[in-house]
């Protein structure tokens, strides 16, 4: 059987397929498709390398109506950034959902991995945010405070950020980049509680161990996506915020469960009622988002295979025709 | 970080890389890894899509000593055949096991696995067939059926072999094949109980669903390898088989107590005793193979992912240089 297989480079990707609401959009559906019972998704592939100080997992995901799903590979080598080499990497494989051949590799380096998180983090802004956002807070200093910054800002055009990170430095640097990519005014804060305070909207980038948000700092007319924990032993919420919300949202109940911000108010006894609306459930309308101008609400993110699935499909069509034409 | 990444096609692979003692014996040092604790491989990722009566399943396995790695995604689209494509495809990724970055991809459509499950079919006969075998039977006229017979005959060069199929114009063709291939006699057998008969070496190939070998055809001078079973709802072997052997060897004992002959015989209560000794085991000397002639044998091999990664660290090996290169 001849086939063509295309693959493509993180340098052909970053060039012709920026976050912006193309990404947000695509993977929007996904959420959908996930309230919807159309997406099949088995539970993370995880391959722990304690001898090497790495971990490699793999997610896939069908959602039906999609003509291709994802097989995504992430490592994490964390010894690599004392030799000068990046900690985070891996690949997406895209395969024909009505014959399960490989249509595409994206040797992305975990690039597409960065786009749907980021992704994300806007259709939690914009299904839950107050309407009206002027200042924007971001817990964490990293590539996603960066991106999910500037993700909330396709959806809420807000005027000013503040930023708050363990290391001044990287905080100051941070602010520096925000200030000159999206040109609005970018104010590095000594604590996260001033941050939460002064903010309409509070992202959580970091990968703490420890909750950094307390729950009587809570305000009406704030919004919290907690993104930063994606693994059984991170936290970024105290957890008795959650009930303190008027709405708490997960990407996937069971996931948020094992990973995310519900895992510690589940084991503090802080959450012991049903489990959280999806964030699918209100994009579909399925539930209400925000009621309230006045709401607290919080997002509580821990990526999904559907995520993967809907950016790797966005990307076959945005970069149709480009790329390396492999013929077997 | 710019990197180098080569892709082989099935085609590449076909031509460089055929069945051959370097590929028994990679496979062969992957089942001694396993056995002396030196393996890392997290359970199988399964995703079924029973829409499109189809099924997605991902492995992994991490080998001290090894520089890659694999990541193999395997598809069966089984509605494939109506439209004239082939059912079973897949791709290998091999990540560097210092650093996580991805050093290859192989577009094999499945050859790679075809090879290390022949592979090892040829170390389970190497190991625990007689050492005189004039006749070796097979059971099934699949691909397997073919790869396994010239597996075995790498390492037990006997003269004749007996086929059997439920459809015997396959069963004629299946025997044209190796009578051409081998250049040796080959003989259609009209009963399953004929070959095991006639035979030194079994092997068995087939998807069956309910089992084609009874116990009391079990005959002294006998080693049967069990390959076709890999999923809970499948066997070839009566039950009873396991426990009228001298010997019954797993790949992986965690494995075919799921997906292996194994798993029927617990059902029914014919093994009750411990877990059964691993092919590792017996590559290693740590366990004994057959220590009689007239001793019977049974090998339950299910396929594991760290044949993939010996798989992949051999083609790497033997095509260098070959390929497209991909520059990130």
């Amino acid at each position: 059987m001849r086939r063509e297989i295309t693959v493509l480079t993180e340098t052909e990707l970053r060039a012709a397929l920026p976050l912006d609401m193309g990404a947000v959009e695509v993977v929007e559906a996904a959420f959908a498709a996930l309230a919807e019972g159309r997406v099949i998704m088995p539970p993370i592939m995880s391959m722990e390398l304690p001898q090497l100080n790495a971990e490699v997992d793999a997610k896939t995901a069908y959602i039906a109506g999609f003509d291709i799903f994802a097989l995504k590979v992430s490592t994490g080598f964390f010894d690599n950034a004392a030799k000068g080499l990046p900690s985070l990497g891996g690949m997406v494989t895209a395969l024909s959902a009505s014959d399960g051949a490989v249509r595409a590799v994206f040797l992305d380096n975990g690039y597409l991995t960065d786009l749907r998180t980021a992704a994300a983090g806007a259709v939690a802004v914009r299904h839950l945010a107050p309407a009206e956002v002027t200042t924007a807070g971001v817990i964490g200093t990293g590539l996603q405070a960066r991106l999910q910054i500037r993700a909330a800002r396709l959806v809420r055009p807000f005027g000013r950020v503040l930023v708050w990170g363990r290391n001044p430095h990287k905080a100051a640097l941070c602010a520096a980049d925000l200030a000159r990519d999206l040109e609005i005014e970018v104010e590095v804060c000594t604590s996260v509680r001033e941050v939460v305070r002064r903010s309409q909207l509070v992202v959580t980038t970091t990968p703490s161990f420890a909750p950094l948000i307390e729950a009587d700092w809570l305000h009406p007319e704030l919004h919290i996506t907690a993104m930063g924990s994606d693994a059984p032993d991170k936290v970024e919420l105290a957890p008795a915020c959650l009930r303190r919300a008027d709405l708490y949202v997960a990407d996937s109940a069971a996931q948020v469960a094992l990973r995310g911000e519900l895992r510690s108010a589940l084991a503090s006894g802080d959450w012991t009622g049903a489990p959280p609306v999806e964030l699918g459930q209100v994009v579909t309308g399925a539930h209400p988002g925000r009621r309230d101008p006045r709401d607290i609400t919080i997002a509580d993110l821990t990526g999904t295979g559907a995520q993967d699935t809907a950016i790797a499909a966005h990307a076959l069509a945005v970069l149709a025709g480009q790329g390396t034409v492999i013929r077997t």
